[in-house]
C-alpha cells in the first residue's frame, strides 16, 4: 500500500471497498476526484445524496425506483400476465438490458438461506403469493441464481404457487454462451445434459 | 445502455466517467452506494469534499499534500542531495510505492507541449532551477515518460541544469519487465539496444 496523505488515503480506501475496484483503480479515482472541476465534483456529491434520498422500493414489485409505483409496474405496453421473480433490483436491470422479458417483475429482496438466517418470511414471498392470487398472471418465471439459496427459494415458491393454477417456470441453467464444455463443473454439465432440448 | 431511474442513471453516468470504470462497474458502484449504510455513505461524501478542501500543492516540491511542506520535503531520513523530477503527483505515488528513491521530488505539474500550448513557463521549471541553484543537490533524476512531451521536457531541463554543476540523469527506457522482445515497437527496441549495459 502506498503512503498517501491521510485524507487522500482514506478516500482511496473507501473507493477500494466498492465492487470491482482494486487499489490501483481506487487511487486513479481519488486523483480523478481531486482534479475534477468544482461544479462536477459538487454534482457527484449531490447525485450520491440524491440517489439515496430519492430512490426507494416500488410498493408493487419491490424494485428500486424514483417513482412509486415504478415505470415497469405502471407501463401501458408491458404484458400483465407474465411475472418474473428475481432476487434484487440489480437482476431487474440485467433482465431489462437484454429486452427479452416484457412482463412484470417481483423482487424478493433476498433468497431463503438457513445459514444466514434468512427465512421465507424475511423476503417478499407473502407479497408474491398475494399478487399471484389477486392478479391475472398466467405464468410466473422464477429467475433466481442456480446456487443453494436460489434452488431452495425456487422450490419453495414453486410449491406455494402451483396450487394457485398458474404456470410456474424457471430460467434454464446450463453451459454459458462462449463457455467450454471441458471446463464446466460437474453440476452444470449434468444439469445441461438432463435439460437437453430437441432441435 | 440500460434504462435506469433518472437520478440513478445520472450517478451511473458520473461514475462511468472515472478512469478504468466501464458501464457495468459504474452500475455496480451505484448499487453499492444505494445499499451503503447511511454512516458510510456520509463518510464517503465527506471524504470527497475533504480531499478537495484539504489537499493542496506542497510549496516546495509541488506534490499533493495535506500538510505544507509535505512529509517528503520535511522528512529527516531522506537524502537531500538527490532530486527526482516528475510530471505530476501520481508519479510521486508510483515511485514511492517501489521504495527505490529516498531523495526528494520536484513535481512539474505538466510537460512542455507546443501542440497543447504548454510552454516551459507554464510548468514549474523556474522553481526547479531555483531549487537546484539554492540547494545542495548532487544529482537530478529526470523521471518523465518517454513520449514526445516527456523527451522535449527532459532535454529542455537537462540543458538548463547542466551548467549548474549538477549530475543530470534520466530513467532508463527499454523493454518492460515481462515484455516480449518481438512485440516491442521499433523505438523502444532500438532505444533498448543503444542503452545496453555491460554485465
Amino acid at each position: 500500500m502506498a503512503e498517501y496523505a491521510k485524507v487522500f488515503g482514506r478516500l482511496v480506501n473507501a473507493f477500494s471497498k466498492m465492487p470491482n475496484i482494486g487499489s490501483k483503480t481506487a487511487e486513479k479515482m481519488a486523483y480523478y476526484v481531486l482534479d475534477l472541476p468544482q461544479a462536477q465534483c459538487d454534482e457527484l456529491v449531490q447525485l450520491i445524496e440524491a440517489v439515496r434520498s430519492e430512490m426507494h422500493f416500488c410498493s408493487i414489485c419491490g424494485s428500486m425506483t424514483d417513482e412509486d409505483p415504478c415505470r415497469i409496474c405502471t407501463s401501458m405496453i408491458r404484458r400483465k400476465d407474465v411475472l418474473c421473480v428475481v432476487k434484487d433490483a440489480r437482476d431487474v436491470t440485467a433482465l431489462e438490458r437484454i429486452k427479452c422479458h416484457d412482463g412484470l417483475y417481483h423482487v424478493l429482496g433476498g433468497l431463503i438461506s438457513p445459514i444466514d438466517g434468512v427465512r421465507p418470511s424475511d423476503i417478499r414471498i407473502k407479497e408474491l403469493v398475494e399478487r399471484v392470487e389477486a392478479g391475472s398472471f398466467k405464468e410466473v418465471i422464477l429467475a433466481l441464481s442456480p446456487n443453494a439459496e436460489g434452488e431452495t427459494t425456487t422450490l419453495y415458491i414453486a410449491k406455494l404457487l402451483k396450487p394457485l393454477g398458474v404456470t410456474v417456470t424457471r430460467i434454464a441453467h446450463g453451459i454459458p454462451a462462449g463457455g467450454e464444455l471441458e471446463y464446466a463443473d460437474d453440476v452444470t454439465l449434468s444439469g445441461a445434459l438432463n435439460n437437453r432440448r430437441e432441435l
